[in-house]
């Protein structure tokens, strides 16, 4: 199931709540990433502890690793891993492209070599609906081809574009006839996808109106290109996007992108980068970024960040992050891990907050103002 | 400060109550290992719920990373690693011998180049006095030589080891002396030692009660002797060591070395096994050990302990830790890092529990039998 309620908006910004089968989301909202079933180095009641109402696995991922058996036997993601709350799956098309030459792809779907254990797998969009079907997340993403920005060395061309996104249209009619077939009680989004072209975002979004699917997303953004383009798709789509459907824009990306994003009516994000950036000591901050690994920070007394609630800041110095990292101690991704999801969960409620109260225009000044400041 | 109160007896095992500087500690307690300021995998909060009175910290590493100016700032390692319960340090010696032909022992002290960086090190006695009162640990280690078992294939001589055990007894008064000038308000411990001889495991004792230090550890077992070498000197020295001080076997072991230390008399134990046997996928339970890594358990749904209260038992099985820990993912050491601990913990807790309820020698039996039963 799935019920969206555009409770306010402000220009194109919109605060909203979406109901799935797992629970209730409040938007706009960040997902953090659970790629094997687990975010890294973070705790299920960690996440929860944080405000976290939904996360993402990964489709291709899991169907490798532990495998589709092993998921059955536990009725599905939640109980394997440990989540009550809802679940997004991605269609695993984005990883099949990632292996990239070893990928053959045609009009029936993708072909390729295992990377875990070289056997030879076929990924369709029918094949992608029973996986997720399996896995039962809340939220079932449509199989389609992440157009790519470019490929050796060439920026995709309009024609690349149009032929890859009316694939996916296409792919994205199969899908629905597949997740109708078996069944499914969840929720699926399509995705629009055209690449850097306005017109053909216009056309992919207006194909996937015609299937009327509950939730849509924009792919193919932060797939390489300038960040001028990005702004310039988002701009001309995110408005345009359905006022009565969630909007979810893909593995975007850094908070400034974030607060754009709502800004153009975006309602829902997911990215590995708070995550990601947290092992390799990348702190992001109200006030700036934090480069846990500079040697001023090796007898510096105070919290990562002095405005943040979370257990790493209110129990642990960066003088001892520091000193986890350097020795490579796991406690250091731990602790960092919970603050950087931390800092973009209470973000998005920040956000929330002040589309609550009709200032998000004057939130997004001084959060850029903020973190324009410096650590 | 240091008070023991002999709570109660049976046999050579004893119930008591330890009273340090940071805290009141149940006795017979096991003690997690935590060499660079943490228990590696573990949240400080995560090591309170499950009972995890007091913790280790290694004199050695903490000395090189982060480095004394670090500690001095936070006025210890308690406020650094935001641990507020007891500590105990090792003195350095044990990691110096470690070192092998790179270190240089004399009767002042130890040369080393440090494996971090190759500077020039030297640490005596009084230097690991020092080192330990500024990490202001409850309970002070003694500078020792930890006398091997064997080195280069030859089993060490009785006039090797008792070269070895006195000079350790002389250290033991430099350590002695320079705890009380630099006004050391904690407590420090003897080592006996004396290899694998009766004969000179008595002098070291009675070496160390001249100088009437308020609690007496025994080193130089689980070094690498045979288990029934290990056995015999226990039982010969535990139930020698005297009544009214806290009893320490250092560095020992598995869960039927413990019941077994404790039915000779020992009151503390400390050991690195439960975080690194998680770490490779070796689960402790109640009716004997599980390798997690095994096939078998790819399916399978029941928790590692069924017996088990720990947070990884309460909420994730066999099945999930064995693909997290397949996939490299870091919430499987995390968790079976809790999981071992907690085993280890609640192993002493019972055995408290028999104790005070005068039927230690029933429990001790048992043990035996669930352990031997199997998985």
């Amino acid at each position: 199931m799935l019920r969206f309620e555009l409770l306010r908006t402000e220009g194109h910004a919109r605060r909203g709540r979406l109901t799935l089968n797992h629970g209730v989301i409040e938007t706009p909202i960040f997902m953090p990433v659970g790629t094997y079933g687990t975010v890294k180095a973070v705790m299920p009641r960690a996440l929860e502890e944080m405000g976290a109402q939904i996360i993402l696995g990964n489709t291709f991922h899991l169907w490798l690793r532990p495998g589709l058996e092993v998921v059955q036997r536990f009725g599905g993601l939640h109980r394997f891993e440990s989540w009550s709350r809802p679940i997004l799956t991605d269609s695993g098309g984005f990883q099949v492209w990632s292996l990239g030459e070893s990928a053959r792809i045609s009009e029936e779907g993708v072909k390729f070599a295992s990377p875990v254990n070289g056997d030879k797998l076929f990924l369709t969009p029918e094949i992608s609906m029973q996986i997720q079907r399996t896995l039962n997340s809340d939220i079932v993403m449509q199989f389609d081809e992440c157009t790519p920005y470019e490929s050796k060395g060439r920026i995709t061309t309009e024609r690349q574009a149009r032929s890859s996104m009316e694939m996916s249209l296409r792919w994205a009619a199969r899908c629905k006839a597949e997740f109708e077939r078996i069944e499914n009680p969840n929720a699926l989004f399509g995705i629009v996808q055209g690449g850097m072209f306005e017109s053909l975002r216009d056309e992919s979004l207006a194909g996937l109106e015609a299937l009327d699917l509950p939730g849509v997303a924009v792919g193919g953004l932060s797939v390489g290109e300038p960040k001028e383009d990005m702004r310039r798709v988002l701009a001309h789509i995110g408005p345009k996007l359905p006022a009565h459907k969630p909007h979810y824009l893909m593995g975007v990306g850094t908070p400034e992108d974030l607060v754009e994003g709502v800004g153009q009516g975006i309602d829902m994000f997911d990215c590995v980068m708070p995550t990601r950036n947290a092992r390799n000591g990348h702190l992001f901050t109200r006030f700036g970024d934090l480069r846990l690994r500079n040697a001023r920070y090796r007898q510096d007394e105070r919290p990562i960040d002095e405005t943040c609630r979370c257990h790493a800041c209110a129990n642990f110095s960066r003088a001892y992050l520091h000193h986890l990292d350097r020795c490579g101690e796991m406690l250091g991704p731990m602790l960092t891990s919970v603050h950087n999801l931390h800092y973009y969960l209470n973000l998005m409620q920040e956000v929330r907050d002040a589309l609550d109260a009709g200032r998000f225009a004057d939130f997004a000044r001084q959060f850029a103002a903020d973190r324009a400041r410096g650590v």
